[in-house]
């Protein structure tokens, strides 16, 4: 099937400055909105929501150029998506694989179409921040005989108490992070790469999320989940000194990772459901004790507004502890962790409810770090022991993905791996 | 649990002409955008996304007040929810329960929290569109001691041999529609209002669906479907002369629907999934063939462009018809079947893989009309033994509800039936 894409290219010439300046606007910038206008056909203007766009070969950073989709605003919708390799693929079926999802790839960010079978429910809008992300689970590396290749990293994360994990749903050789502010662009690209994906390689899991739609609120930065709480005020920043050296493998690689993962991070998954029935029946006092924070502004009860500094010392006037012992937010806190920090970038996700009338909702959690050993695991640990929030959550599956560093021009996710 | 919803009341306040001319904007007058702005914290100012309301109210037409939710432009986020009532709830405890929807989604289209226990998970949002639909299935009637009221429009509908229905997914006592322009917003409602149904009814199903993002295309009045297809272009449109007549029930009402059911009009709702493997391995040309449109702008294969009516009488150059016998845009035309028509209103849908590895995907039909008799039952009748693109479609689930002219003010939805 060929597919016309006209119609769409000639949006992405009349979207206004983030369309006509350059299709590939990157990042923050591409978010700048143009104004969004209506003619008396009562036909809409391309805005900034489906014109943006999000560069394939990533930003530049200190240890190199991390994938899309890492850094970059969360979107409306996520798809999730694990594959197993089919049984005969070897190690070069699987680059070829990577070459291909590559290419799609870079076509579909682009808003265009992947190829000439590209189904075109994605056509008429711009590319809509999409952003495809990729990385390898530890039964990657010896399926295709590259074991010397496997990062220290990928160790199996260890068990925790509250932890029912569906194997099912959990791992994966590997792994596809799809997001976008179009609900139609984000179900193309899950369909375009599982098509890609052929004979070589197929879908183990997969799961789709969502996150509160640009224009929706004044605080981009930070989103509440299906708790009601605010989420992400303590991730580490980007301008940060210490971010890079969180989040991203150095240049040379390290002790926990091989040279090829050199500007990458470990992509942490864990499907944790919300007991939010149970979760309702408490005060809004009581929530508020449980995660440390003021529900309706996010601000520490240990005083000031969401961006203060948690103070883990403050005393209230009756003399109890601000911050109880079990608060979420001292639990997880790094100076609790010896500094251990990720970057958390979730999706909530709702698939109905359960036989037992409970919603199956609550998060995908993905956290992205230079070590899941300097980063997940030492807070998890913690958590899973102390945190009073545990009892409202099931983690209920997981997965670890080493993220390698964007492609260069005319090479493909994960060619210093295969082909190093 | 309080919730402080003085955050949420300044974002509205400062949502620019959306915002301060009116919180309750409604219809297509909100939709008009506010400029985007970005500070150099990184904040986006609520744009018309987010602040934009819709009167729960409705809007008045020729025969009535229709519930907003139905000829309201479509949202991202869609819940269609049934409920059955419990075994002992009487027509006092039905009632209740509508006064107390009513007054919850109220607050909830206005952008204010529900009550003291509203979870808080659409905190810092706009109403962002927010729409809630009530209405009855047939068995509520017999329960609630209203059979004289039952309309003769809510006969079950016939059995189509496409139909491999779940019952447990199918029809129940009481319907919401919940659509909103933001997922929390859309998903804090739904909790919400299960939770206000308290002992008097419980979930039956639940289904979620998504729509294109406003400002992702330039076109939204028709949306694509998961077949990449444009949807909805033959549409009744609300300033055609039949329109009343054909959506919403007459004053006084009429041999199909008591008086109670004046101004409101009748949702079937199907659960249409799409063997999309299958669909994809077909030629574009193919495709275009079965729908018997353009595949890239939606055009008739009979000339013309998206809008130019379907010359189902057009011969192409070399003799054949340029519309096949089995094209689905023959079939379902209104030439086709004496003026039969609906509005359709549709969610496309999504919920991971079956077990068969196909896509558990397709739509979630939403038809309105004055009667059944002479909207969705002649037109699928007649698709359902000429259509060629059924051999690509499972009716999975089926619903029929009669959803009443909206609530004057001070009364709740329904009130004509269960007081009058």
């Amino acid at each position: 099937m060929t597919l016309d894409s006209i119609s769409r290219r000639r949006l992405l010439g009349t979207a206004g400055a983030a369309g006509a300046a350059g299709l590939v606007a990157g990042g923050a910038s591409a978010v700048a909105a143009d104004r969004a206008t209506r003619d008396d056909a009562g036909t809409t203007a391309l805005t900034s929501i489906g014109a943006s766009a999000v560069d394939f070969g990533g930003r530049a950073r200190a240890h190199g150029t991390p994938q899309a989709g890492i850094l970059d605003p969360h979107q409306v919708h996520g798809h999730l998506v694990a594959f197993d390799l089919a049984p005969r693929a070897d190690r070069k079926a699987a680059a070829a694989l990577l070459r291909r999802w590559t290419q799609a790839a870079r076509a579909l960010v682009e808003g265009r179409p992947a190829d000439r079978e590209d189904t075109g429910s994605a056509l008429d809008a711009g590319p809509a921040s999409l952003t495809v992300t990729m990385g390898f689970g530890r039964t990657f590396f010896g399926k295709v005989g590259l074991t010397k290749q496997l990062p220290q990293a990928l160790a199996p994360l260890p068990d925790f108490s509250s932890d029912v994990l569906d194997k099912a749903r959990s791992d994966g050789d590997l792994w596809l992070q799809i997001g976008a502010n179009d609900g139609l662009v984000a179900f193309n690209a899950l369909r375009v790469l599982q098509r890609v994906a052929g004979d070589t390689a197929r879908v183990r899991w997969q799961m789709t999320g969502f996150n509160r739609t640009p224009g929706a609120t004044d605080k981009p930065r930070t989103t509440r989940n299906l708790m009601g709480q605010i989420d992400g005020t303590n991730n580490p920043k980007p301008e940060e000194d210490d971010f890079d050296a969180r989040v991203f493998v150095p240049k040379g690689g390290d002790a926990s990772s091989p040279a090829w993962m050199a500007g990458g991070s470990y992509a942490v998954v864990r499907r944790i459901r919300m007991l939010l029935d149970t979760w309702d029946h408490l005060s809004l006092e009581q929530q508020e004790r449980v995660i440390g924070r003021r529900k309706s502004d996010g601000a520490p009860l240990s005083g000031g507004t969401e961006t203060t500094p948690v103070d883990l010392e403050k005393f209230t006037k009756d003399g109890s502890i601000a911050i109880r012992g079990d608060a979420h937010v001292r639990v997880a806190a790094p100076e609790s962790n010896q500094g251990a920090a990720m970057l958390r970038r979730p999706y909530s996700y709702h698939d109905g409810f359960r036989d037992d009338g409970q919603p199956d909702a609550g998060l995908l959690f993905i956290a992205w770090q230079a070590d899941p050993m300097r980063g997940f695991v030492p807070v998890q640990r913690k958590l899973d022991r102390g945190d009073g929030l545990s009892r409202f959550l099931r983690h209920e599956a997981s997965g670890l993905f080493a993220v390698p560093a964007a492609a260069k021009p005319d090479e493909y996710v994960g060619q210093p791996l295969l082909e190093g």
